[in-house]
């Protein structure tokens, strides 16, 4: 099977409610976002002219347009968090969410929005998110 | 599926008894080490507050209570090795195994030691170790 | 099961014939491969001495023979892009392809040649190439 990846970074602040540590309370990440794809054409002979599965150029500006210019630079709290810290509601890049802003949530967030997004023959398989240097999340298909 | 993984690392000397090259000798690697693990939560919707599969933090303490702190700064050899280099049995940070500690059995030895470790609800499915930074070993359940 | 991996570079220009867009000219990347196999013993149990899957060097040795030895420098354009820049056929770095140099095209090349060079017992699992800092694809068995 044939697949391609494309590499994004976006910074992001975010607290986790009920979390009983440094967490807890605001703060943000470089996140550096994998996200792998797949074509129809996934046997193990040379792909006609022009090559590609599909372009490279597309998906970053699919994933662009869909998830980063989203996320990037934005305050995400979820609204359990936001009911006992209100004066952060009319912050100017607050992102209310319905979820915690975990790593794993981010996650699900970019699946659903990308699969929306992408084309029909074009198949999300493989989403891999640094939240730190050394700590990751991965959703796969 | 969703996973999490944290990346350690461990500085390590060892030799490989009966290796017809310069991995004879003793030698030292800065090994760099990912652990992935799984929860029970592996479908695609979000996750509950506080929204992890399983805590980072958690992660690390266990692996670092299991494994790095016994692999860190320690020369790892063979009983084989010793018994004809006999010299450094006597050696304050001699770990002596009964295999030869080459990439793939101290990722079994990882393997063993975190499985015995981790909570009954949390499964490790993958260990990747860089012996350097371009040669690395993978175990996948 | 157990893999071992090892990382190659490789500095290649090519062209895509027939692109809309900057790539459609000659130009140059600085690949970024990683060869992953598995052997036969793929249990979850010590190896016996000396404690291989495969030799990190004999792998490395065969790779650089078969696949890295041959696009390393090189000019690597279609016979269908030559036939409209008919001055580089004589250019001294040329690799003359029936197929586009992709990244996915590339990954088929190496899959195909490797195969042939890696003993019997030795299995290909994976390839992947970075064509730049924040692009890659991938090849699985």
């Amino acid at each position: 099977m044939l697949q391609i990846s494309k590499i994004f970074r976006f910074e992001m602040a975010h607290a986790i409610y009920g979390y009983a540590g440094k967490c807890k309370n605001v703060h943000g990440h470089s996140y550096i976002l994998h996200v792998t794809i797949t074509g129809s054409s996934d046997n193990d002979s040379y792909i006609p002219a022009p090559g590609f599965i599909y372009d490279f150029k597309q998906l970053k500006k699919i994933v662009n347009e869909t998830v980063i210019n989203k996320l990037d630079h934005q305050l995400v709290l979820s609204n359990e968090y936001l009911q006992t810290n209100t004066a952060l509601i009319s912050a100017e890049n607050i992102f209310a969410w319905e979820m915690e802003p975990t790593a794993e949530n981010i996650l699900i967030y970019i699946k659903q929005n990308l699969q929306l997004a992408l084309p029909a023959e074009i198949k999300l398989i493989k989403l891999q998110l640094y939240e730190t240097a050394d700590s990751y999340a991965e959703w796969l298909c």
